[in-house]
């Protein structure tokens, strides 16, 4: 029983928001706590919709990276590397997530490495985090082949137990590029999809022509499987070919079989134009993608700071322009994980986020500082510190 | 008289460094101040080599931006936009010059608009600020007809008069997208440096083929003036360009005229690659562009935060990598200013920040707090706060 007065929601006009029950409520309740807002921006809570929580270096002395260029020199250092630094799945993600909640974030999609070599252990850890920090943020639990499934025996039955023991969704990764096998590995995860009746996100970083050839046989097995709004591709960098043409023809089709996009919107790659899979129907989604880990130096969780990435990478300036990267790290994200009652009207879960600023295009901007966030209800952070501490 | 004591230098083991008569010095001087700088890193002060101090509307009422796509809608609007909100060259630039002096910026090159609407308010507004500022931070002017030279008569006239009011170079704008005239608009250019003395550094925003015929008239007229050293492109985003045999044929030709490149390292468009910059010879530095201005809500003026983009831009990972990207905000930018007694050693100019982190590319992955921040060897900010109060 809480009233948020004066606060400005989405940034429009100062109003009291009143909160019982976790949600918020149409009247104020009898003798409840009232926070003063001082006029500052609410907005719901930030969604982190592609991280790696059981991977994240942060807490631990710097690494100096000295990684080859390719992709296949970072999957097999990292391997490597995360036994000698005795990385701990349980106290990474455990630091990542509560450094998210800091940062405004409420909900969380972690993708989780599993693989021969470190067997459940990640999900294991993440699962035991999502359990420690319940009621502080949500975390959703993608099993990941980060090592490839297909030439690596033994993956393919690590992921069902990981979908057993507790995984929320079906990882994938390039099936051609990493796996060497788009057949193989497509109808390998869209079964233990079917077999687990859980939703599916893949990874997939295969640019141009390829990338696009991986992408038809994904929305050709998401038709084929009914599985129409319980698709994700994460990345697509594909989508941001020079051939434009093909480019249009992939999102009505991606809009069609209800496949959602997640762009982390990297400035190094081609990326998806958040404002075509707009106009196309497409759910889109981001992420902060890894933080601070044997893949690069880079991150910090922010997801207003994504928001300001995702419109430099796409020439969003025009204030309305700015506020749709924001609902990308918002209503966006939010939607792909199926949330129920996220919003900022009566009835939805009280999860919200205060900022500074005049503006919506400010506060992201600027990176405004977090005043305030509050998880059903409940205040989880205050000033950019979370009320639990990191281990 | 002032020793910094237990500091590590470019992240390297920790040492005292001693200071006299503004300079990094042999020896402590009798009964000087000794300051403890806690095994933090020490590296000289950044270098801020793009941007437009005159047009910031930092601390001024939210603008909200509803501007068309193209460059000259930009243009078109800002110039009308500066007398509406009644801005003031001399308030602004110093709000944005006092920024910078918090993140550890010790000298900027700032492009200040020169056109016959607004005359050389713009120069004399900066002109001001950098005698206010002077001891804080060094502000070098270029003179930058923002709304083109040749379609607006009067501008050569006027860009002739700010530069013998005191703008230290000559600036130019795309010779074909804006100017259309690239002989008209580069000999008047090049008369004018010829004329004053003074040095060169145009905008050119121009991309492929097109910006290579620019770059290809620039690198005569610079061979031609016997003007090698004394020229700089800003942007080039042309060198980006997807046809890279070209690309290096310009590289080769822009190390032989001894022209600088200094690249913002925007995620939107092509930009060039710095390692080829680099391997090629050419001296490269760095730049925040505009600060939430009409143009757009972005920038902060944090050069360490310019060292990140550049890294994510040309996916610069290792350490080695991001150091090279911090060196172009450091050295680079020095080294295109012509700065004298730029580093860490004996004799050069104790002009330096204290930085947070155990690595060089923690700190920019950080983007870590400044400790301080000292200019000819005075404090001129402690935390993230300049000695000086922006007005």
């Amino acid at each position: 029983m809480t009233t948020l007065k004066n606060c400005r929601p989405m940034g429009g006009p100062a109003t009291d928001l009143h909160i019982a029950g976790g949600r918020f409520a149409a009247e104020a309740a009898e003798g409840g706590e009232v926070i003063d807002c001082g006029g500052r921006i609410l907005i719901p809570g930030l969604v982190e919709a592609h991280t790696h929580l059981d991977k994240s270096l942060l807490g631990m002395a710097w690494y100096r990276n000295e990684v080859g260029p390719r992709l296949i020199d970072k999957i097999t250092n990292e391997r490597e590397v995360k036994v000698s630094l005795g990385l701990d799945p349980q106290v990474q993600s455990e630091r990542q997530a509560i450094l998210s909640v800091s940062k405004g974030t409420t909900q969380i999609r972690s993708h989780v490495d599993v693989d021969t070599h470190h067997g459940l252990a990640g999900v294991e850890g993440v699962m035991a985090t999502r359990e420690k920090l319940s009621g502080l943020v949500d975390i959703e639990i993608v099993a990941f082949p980060q090592s490839s499934m297909m030439p690596r025996p033994g993956t393919v039955e690590m992921m069902d137990e990981a979908l057993s023991l507790g995984a929320d969704l079906v990882g994938g990764i390039d099936p051609c590029g990493i796996e060497r096998d788009p057949k193989g590995h497509l109808d390998a995860v869209f079964a233990l999809a079917e077999k687990h009746g859980k939703p599916i996100d893949i990874h997939l970083h295969e640019q141009d022509a390829l990338g696009g050839f991986s992408m038809e046989e994904i929305i050709a097995r998401t038709l084929a499987h009914g599985m129409q709004g319980k698709v994700t591709i994460s990345h697509a960098f594909c989508l941001g070919m020079t051939n434009r043409a093909y480019a249009a023809e992939l999102h009505a089709r991606l809009a069609e079989a209800g496949i959602h996009i997640i762009t982390t919107a990297p400035s190094a790659v081609p990326v998806p134009a958040v404002k075509e899979l707009k106009a196309a129907g497409i759910l889109t989604g981001s992420g902060s993608d890894g933080i601070r880990d044997t893949w690069g130096p880079f991150g910090n969780t922010d997801m207003l700071e994504r928001a300001m990435f995702i419109s430099q990478r796409n020439n969003l300036r025009r204030d309305d322009e700015v506020e749709m990267a924001l609902d990308i790290c918002t209503y966006g994200g939010a939607a792909i994980m199926e949330t129920q009652g996220y919003g900022l009207n009566v009835g939805d879960r009280a999860d919200c986020v205060l900022v500074e600023g005049e503006a919506l295009a400010e506060a992201v901007a600027m990176r405004a500082p977090r005043k305030l966030v509050l998880k059903g209800g409940a205040v989880v952070a205050r000033d950019g510190i979370c009320v639990r501490e990191a281990p």
